[in-house]
């Protein structure tokens, strides 16, 4: 037995994390011993903390330290617009462009029956009920065209169309600055699909 | 402000471990937020159980879980032999081997003025201590040769010096399987220095 079995834990702790490996995980609990006491009293407390305090907004199911998210509840954002994306990731992705002022929804996965995901698994309910109670002109679908991604928002899109509401979805293609030729096939595909007039 | 303020202290703690950067770790804040709450308690403990149970041993100064480690107080390695190294990891390094029987001397790091790590700042005087108190007749010097780790080697072999037993470095060269055009010009010169006859 190379570790100590409290080490081997520890080790398997970090190892579970997402884009973690075996050597990363072993040198992050190396890291944690070489701490002392107190910085992993601090860390283990600032875990806990934000597992208490964060939650999901009760309109927008991004996550919040409060009832309501920032973005619902700042008046100066457009309520009649719904961008509908997978995770609160994605939130934070379209945020930094500065360009979107509507409000967001997400759904926290997609609809996939290899994981056994169904519908009721994510939040559509949640949209489809601000949808019904709230005036919202339209729903931007952005979610990534896997095909996971794309059976949800066929299926999202489905169950909006007896609101008469606008359902859109954001544009695939070739990155701005990107090169045709390291373009993949199927993005080149959407590329042709959705061009526009000049 | 684009994450919560609860969000953005754990994302902290994930960034300060080694070889995290900052888009890892959002996806490990965002990982512990998709546990239950089960789960993260689960964890907390696993790091709080492995950092009390975890200390060094009196001899060698590895990391373990008893007051002696488990190859120090094996019967059938050999005490007279010690190698010394730089960190408790190079111990297991070197036991997957499966070559080596003697024991070992952990210095938890290196004399390096320039982070201002002097030699009191290392487990050097519990090695002359180790040498001074019982039968050896070897020690193996197995740092790795940075600046650093030659200065490190030169301060031990000389305050071994008075000793009078075998003082001996492991060998730098070409890897096994190395190929001559792709190893740097200090391993090169190393290997060269290093020749035996055949």
């Amino acid at each position: 037995m190379l570790y100590t079995q409290s080490f081997s834990k520890l080790i398997d702790v970090f190892r579970k994390m997402p884009g973690v490996g075996n050597k990363s995980a072993v040198r992050m609990a190396y890291y944690i011993l070489s701490l002392p006491t107190e910085e992993v009293d601090d860390m283990i407390s600032t875990i806990r903390a934000a597992k208490e305090k964060i939650g999901y907004c009760s309109l927008c199911q991004n996550t919040t330290e409060q009832e309501v998210c920032e973005i619902c509840s700042n008046p100066k954002r457009d309520k009649s617009v719904i961008c509908v994306v997978e995770q609160p990731k994605d939130v934070v992705a379209l945020e930094k462009t500065r360009e979107y002022y509507g409000t967001y929804h997400v759904l926290h996965g997609c609809i996939s029956p290899m994981d056994s995901i169904g519908p009721e698994d994510i939040k559509i309910k949640e949209l489809l009920a601000r949808v019904a109670d709230a005036e919202i002109k339209e729903v931007i679908m952005a979610i990534s065209p896997s095909i996971e991604g794309e059976a949800t928002t066929m299926y999202i899109s489905k169950l909006l169309k007896p609101f008469e509401i606008k359902v859109t979805r954001i544009a695939y293609g070739i990155p701005v600055g990107g090169d045709l030729e390291y373009a993949d096939q199927v993005t080149l595909a959407k590329a042709i699909e959705g061009r526009r007039e000049i």
